[in-house]
């Protein structure tokens, strides 16, 4: 396929495409390699694992930083003006360009080093985790976090950025602290409020009840299985697998998502499901022609974020979603009784908590989980915050943000798998992402008229074709803010989100 | 680790260590990948997987042809008469300039279009065999097979080697068709009859009972991770799976080995597993030190089914392992009534028959499977059968050979998956590894009194200990012949084999 992509494009332009198509390669197998780790490896396997996955990071990286990339792109620049016609070549480009920018701006052995801690640590940290023992997580969590400041540096350096603007543009390019703070500060400020209200007005209504259990695992995979379906997921391009942390991973072709059950409550699991259904389809969706190809890849975990959160928590948490759902979920446990209600489910699945569990949050506490960790993380980068002291400065900005605190680590600073893998500067995608959901779905419910009775229906095809027009097949063609715009008519508004969240908990229904 | 073996051997010596560490790091994720291909796959990731197969495989060959290989080469063979002293150090650049050689023979588009055809032709090989259609694999194998004949051609040049010799000696240095065409030709003039002899022995006494089904999967399952923990299997470092076809693969430190299961009768798939476990005791007992360095990888494939071999036909198809083993089964299943019976089971599993399966084979039927193979691959590679005509080749061969015609090619010329992945001049390394693994055990038997005891006990450790010391230890520090010969007073003598046919199918007990 490269070949045709790049026949008439000069050998300059052709080279560039066999080594990024290599890199992307690379990347598919240590995406099938990382699977493997977080669900299926034996656990004494840990060590060979990391020393693969470095080698492959380090291989990938080599290909990035040739020198012939350089002289390449130089070479092709002056022809991007003639070929502004064509704009996923343009794009393409770009993102080659933004590619080799990255990985020229760190040495090699800093990304060998990077990716060996980071498995170690991911390692650590589920026995951390299971044990409750922060401690036993500190010496290789602040490998992690001494090897992430030197790429930050690094990277600054040759972006002319600041360290954590540089982490930040990684994870969804464009991304800056300048944009954050206004926007985290207000929700910091006014969100703790809004909380309070809804939880007050949710007082005032029926409490919803939880189904009672047990539900076989086997029997919630099934039902998994059945929704994912529903939702479009292709069983013979992809897998649905358990894991300490539910995520999206695989390779083009091979999408896999992962989940973990509790036998006592099947909801959780669920909806984690249809989250991580909505990256699998836009990974599913992306643009086959120029798979392999930069411009081929998704954008952004932002914009990653927002398929996720659409699916999750502009549809699935839905009444006209539960309306179609609810049956199913019946037929398969054989639910009787008051819980298995509509209504009842739509409080259920909207329902307004202060709890200590990121993923298992709510829509509107959910960005506070993400102002939370925001600042931690630029403090333990700083340095203004020692990692020992982490457990603490935790359950402080716990207690200020949402006014609880964890009863222990597990539920406090070792619930996440970001920091020991390596992520810092991610987490705020998921709010970025939460709002670029609800200007997406607001903008496809203007041009789907019966949206919402479709979705009753169990017909999502047009809202999934929809988004595969608008977002996925769009791959990395333009940049966030303009996929947006050409989407919504206007770019990245926190208003259309805040707006949702005060009509679906403070509205009339 | 491997800084500290490359210390005090200077530079050029250390390079090479690097570029061969990564290599190995590699074929390390090729295991994965292709252990994930054949278990858990989804089965339209085929293409991507192949893609991904190849990229790597060019990118392994890459590193072995780089011009400094060479010149590192050249640089410390001065050196090496000055280091015989260190055999290890020796083996290892021994075991170099021969991976180099390979490597070098063979141009990258030809390693890269052998890889991404093998993959393709594997996958459609799953689906002919499942619909018993040889014609739709016809265009996919044929190719295959043009690649492997441009292999044999360029390494016979370089190597100064017949072609076929060329394919052989890959698999297990140092065989050729001049010690091969005797040797399988006394087989397949003197087997036949001694078949006929045993056959007829074996009908003037009790027909073995097998014992009534069904027996779950589950259980099946976890008989098998009893007995490969009794044998030392370590399933901290390794897994037990479902395939189409059984094999021992994945990655230095995560020994992954599979089965597939017959809910009738449960016999055959607990040996499969017991023969797969002997090379996966092999692959976990390699020397540590020497880990992603040639010379601590496994010897030849004769080497590697001697393993194999020496734990199924020599040890568990006994009467002391049996003695130990059924009690087991029995618990296991609920196993009563005249079937459960040491004798029953030794007589079952030391049965004669001409069946149409390999795998299933007796070990005095199946040289002739072997035989088979190796006179239809040279005919195919040599253009003397031409692949449409495989399937009557096929059946006139096993007429001959075995006295029987094959039902259809599901039984026939379509149940290997060697061909369809690539591996010509394979075949032939498993009658030598039945010999060597009669040779290696006659060996352990005479180095350690109450050996038979001790296995009876289900004490196995002193055999996997002697194994390990004298085989698995070893690594490819010596070359088969030399250590056979340091294990077992000789080099390979097919008289051992012969005589322990001889002594358990037509002996006095």
């Amino acid at each position: 396929m490269s070949e045709q992509i790049f026949k008439d494009l000069g050998p300059a332009h052709a080279a560039l495409g066999a080594q990024f198509r290599r890199a992307a390669l690379i990347d598919d197998a240590l995406g099938i390699l990382s699977w493997d780790q977080a669900t299926i490896m034996p656990e004494g396997s840990a060590e060979g694992r990391a020393e693969q996955i470095a080698a492959l990071s380090v291989m990938r990286h080599e290909l990035l930083v040739d020198p012939r990339v350089r002289e390449n792109l130089d070479a092709v620049r002056d022809l991007r003006g003639s070929q502004a016609g064509d704009s996923w070549a343009a794009g393409n480009l770009r993102e080659m360009e933004r590619a080799y920018l990255y990985a020229a701006a760190v040495p090699g052995d800093l990304v060998e080093a990077t990716a060996r801690a980071n498995a170690v640590c991911e390692i650590q940290w589920r026995s951390a985790r299971a044990e409750n023992d922060f401690a036993s997580l500190v010496p290789s969590l602040q490998a992690v976090i001494d090897l992430v400041g030197e790429t930050a540096s690094a990277r600054a350096d040759a972006l002319s950025l600041d360290p954590y603007d540089a982490l930040l543009d990684e994870f969804e390019a464009g991304t800056r602290v300048a944009q954050l703070e206004p926007l985290f500060g207000e929700l910091a400020r006014d969100l703790p409020g809004f909380v309070e209200e809804v939880l007050e007005r949710q007082a005032s209504r029926p409490s919803p009840v939880l189904p009672s259990g047990p539900f076989p695992v086997s029997t919630q995979r099934e039902l998994a299985v059945e929704l994912m379906g529903v939702l479009g997921f292709d069983f013979e391009a992809g897998r649905l697998d358990i894991s300490h942390h539910p995520f999206c991973g695989g390779a083009a072709g091979d999408v896999r998502i992962t989940t973990r059950y509790n036998e006592e409550n099947f909801t959780e699991s669920l909806m984690g499901v249809l989250h991580e259904t909505g990256h699998a389809l836009y990974e599913a969706g992306l643009p086959e022609h120029w798979r392999y190809q930069p411009v081929g890849q998704a954008l952004g975990m932002a914009i990653h974020e927002s398929q996720s959160l659409l699916v999750e928590m502009q549809v699935s948490r839905s009444r006209p979603f539960l309306e179609f759902a609810l049956p199913r979920m019946q037929a398969a446990f054989d639910g009787q009784g008051a819980a298995w209600d509509v209504e009842n489910f739509y409080r259920l699945y909207t329902r307004v908590e202060r709890g200590s569990i990121r993923v298992d949050a709510d829509e509107v506490t959910y960005p506070l989980h993400v102002v939370l960790r925001y600042r931690l993380e630029r403090a333990l980068l700083s340095g203004d915050l020692p990692l020992a002291d982490l457990p603490g400065a935790w359950n402080d900005g716990m207690r200020d943000l949402l006014g609880i605190v964890p009863p222990d680590d597990r539920q406090g600073c070792l619930q996440d798998v970001h920091w020991p893998s390596g992520a810092f500067g991610y987490f705020p995608t998921y709010t970025l992402g939460a709002m670029a959901a609800a200007q997406l779905y607001a903008a496809a419910q203007g041009a789907l008229p019966g949206l919402e009775d479709d979705i009753a229906a169990g017909n999502l095809a047009p809202l999934i074709g929809w988004l595969r027009e608008n977002v996925h097949g769009k791959g990395a063609s333009l940049t966030a803010s303009d996929l947006l715009s050409a989407a919504t008519g206007e770019a990245l508004n926190p208003r259309v989100f805040l707006d949702h969240l005060q009509r679906r908990y403070l509205g009339d229904a």
